[in-house]
């Protein structure tokens, strides 16, 4: 049976392991990528405490065992389901089924200043983006005379008060404290802010009452200015302007606000559900097809699972668990076995918040953490979880020396040299 | 006294070491990058072998505890000698005494299509581009139906027969040997060259005869394909073409075949000596001017050192050497005692090929090693040499797994995701 898995994440990733060395299976995953990535840890890259390589791994070194598992590198451009046929931007793959693990994509809700001038925080390549324009920023800030011009390099608008978001501004304020002062002379004098809003009316707010507030009180003792309820309407001539009027002068403008799912030409209007997400069944089959599933992300599961009626929140967890168990059914399937609907079990959430401060809540028993413990918790958990024993090290290491020395050693300024060929100067 | 160093690698960071904490020296390096690197290892960055950060170390963290030593990103497009002052692409400075160490660039010999087409290997960029390269070939290859293009794919052209060459050239015949096979079965059974082609009649013509004699020896026995006494003359339609009329049918050229130095706006065409290098007295200052000095790759001292009449060769000894000694001299003007002209210490050469062979001829006593042992030299002198404790442990922990495993991990393509705002798909 030949399956195409599209995208290499969470679900895609768990879904090929659990076909790998079955010979009745002849697996193609495509992604964009030739590697994987793990999205948790994107917000350490972007702020230059972990290579890229730390915790990333390439699907041809991952799978190099499994004959029955081929990489292809492309991106999809639509579905001939009649045909059973996906047509990339470098050739076409036919398929017996046909998976969908494509995730989400950052949603900037129309907004079209928004998505050219804002730094988005979904990919690898964003995150170094990040890293890249920030760090030139600084730089630019240092020879800036206009005090007034040079806030708005130094100022950062964080949007989006999740994880990301929140993990993102605790590491800018680190930085600011310690990092800024030491190595920036130039800027000793100058003031920077770094807000966080969100419009909402609170922190994570799928977490419980108790990290809540433990994050608001966490950030906000580390200089973070937090803004509730209040959303992000237009990001033009360097300001961030507010449903509410408000403005902020700034060129940093990080984007964690939102995500949307990816939709794909030929995939029937019915087939997708709320936020264009695929519409699938107990089995992750997607709606009105036959042969074709969705996973993670950019699936939603209505009515199934008894305590996710409205579907599944878009988390790590669900999407691991949704791959392992549809390569289990896929196996009954050939085997003529009844197959298993999905029910997902939550093992707890958590987010850290600047060097060694986090918050944890735990379903069963219904349990919380704050401060060290759940650092240490949410350390132990996130580098287990990293593919490859060399990264777990590197991972584990770079932790330890920044954690000594409240420093990160990775500020370089690293991108593919367009200037070379156009004689330009330092591009922007 | 205001000092001006244009350019951080090793000849403007040991001029700028050896005048930290000297209250008298108000120093501002200057670099378009806001790191130093280590180019004799570049080769293992362009190869997967090391992360950039390796070999790299932001520039306002080597300084950060010194006071007098101010880092400004940037590039020189003039300098006013009539004011002293030089004008950068972002502003100007004043200076009391200009140092040039801003090294050597590609040299294409006026051959519009090497430069367009050909992957150099002078900079850190260089590298990050034709690793990324390199792997996005690889896939194109693996997906390619026809055996006479996929073959342009995987055929390699190494023009340069210096460290650089040989060192990369080793490096693409061990890992054709062991990964291409292990994770592209797709490409089991096809051929893929490596030549190695350089215009002169031996291979790291600066060596001795028996370092030139082993390092042919071991590439043959790698595989690699060497010409001799062959030229580019030019690279079109996938094609490179040799001034004796042979072609090689390939997409890639990789360019380690010549350097040129770079010449600035205001100074006058005297101060230039052979290949636009400036012409040096034995204290390093630039002739017909009266506090302008160059130092390194980017100089050339002539009628000065007795066993080196004709100028110095382009090695980093040479380069740290001068700018240590130009620090001292910088201080002794200051103190009125007399200064001391250069003399080269030839503390001997060597060159990598492939993962555990290498050479090396020591000047004094007159030696010549190979082999492993010659390896262990050359990992150790570098490893030693690299900027941060950080650094060197992360390297030699590579190494050490990439010796015991005969594999990299890092071959991930990484790059800013111009794709985002463009709308369009994987771009090449």
């Amino acid at each position: 049976m030949r399956i195409v898995i599209v995208g290499g994440g969470f679900a895609g990733i768990n879904l090929a392991k659990g076909l790998a060395g079955d010979k009745n299976f002849d697996v193609t995953l495509v992604d964009k990528n030739n590697y994987n990535f793990f999205p948790p840890l994107i917000y350490q890259v972007a702020t230059a405490f972990l290579e890229p390589s730390s915790i990333s791994y390439p699907f041809r070194k991952l799978f190099r065992k499994n004959e029955n598992i081929h990489f292809r590198l492309g991106e999809v451009l639509s579905v001939r389901t009649e045909d059973n046929v996906v047509v990339l931007n470098n050739g076409e793959l036919e398929y017996d089924r046909l998976v969908f693990a494509t995730g989400a994509e950052s949603n900037y809700f129309g907004m079209e200043n928004v998505r050219k001038n804002a730094i988005p925080m979904k990919t690898l390549n964003d995150a170094i983006e990040m890293r890249n324009k920030l760090l030139q920023r600084m730089e630019k800030a240092a020879i800036c005379k206009n005090s007034r011009e040079r806030r708005k390099y130094l100022n950062i608008v964080v949007a989006g008060g999740g994880p990301t978001g929140v993990e993102v501004s605790g590491m800018f304020a680190e930085m600011r404290n310690g990092i800024l002062r030491k190595e920036y002379p130039e800027l000793s004098t100058s003031v920077s802010n770094i807000y966080l809003v969100d419009g909402g009316d609170a922190l994570l707010a799928p977490m419980s009452k108790k990290s809540q507030k433990d994050t608001y009180e966490a950030l906000e003792k580390l200089g973070v200015i937090i803004k509730l309820n209040t959303r992000v309407v237009d990001f033009k001539d360097d300001t961030v302007y507010f449903h509410n009027g408000e403005t902020i002068q700034s060129k940093n403008l990080i984007w964690a606000a939102g995500v949307s799912a990816k939709t794909f030409d030929g995939i029937p209007e019915t087939s997708y559900g709320r936020g264009k997400r695929f519409s699938v069944d107990g089995y992750n089959k997607v709606a009105n097809t036959t042969n074709i599933y969705a996973l993670g992300d950019t699936s939603i599961m209505e009515g199934v699972d008894s305590a996710f009626m409205g579907g599944h929140p878009q988390l790590a967890q669900v999407a691991i668990q949704q791959g392992t168990l549809l390569a289990k059914n896929l196996k009954r399937e050939l085997k003529n076995e009844a197959l298993k609907t999905f029910k997902y079990n939550d093992k707890g959430s958590m987010a850290i918040i600047g060097k060694n401060k986090a918050v944890a809540d735990l379903p069963k028993p219904e349990m919380h953490f704050k401060g060290f413990i759940a650092w240490i918790m949410w350390l132990f958990i996130h580098v287990m979880s990293l593919i490859g024993y060399r990264n777990r090290i590197i991972t584990a290491y770079n932790w330890m020396i920044a954690y000594l020395s409240k420093d990160q050693s990775l500020r370089m300024i690293i991108r593919p040299d367009k200037s070379r060929k156009k004689g330009e100067v330092n591009p922007d």
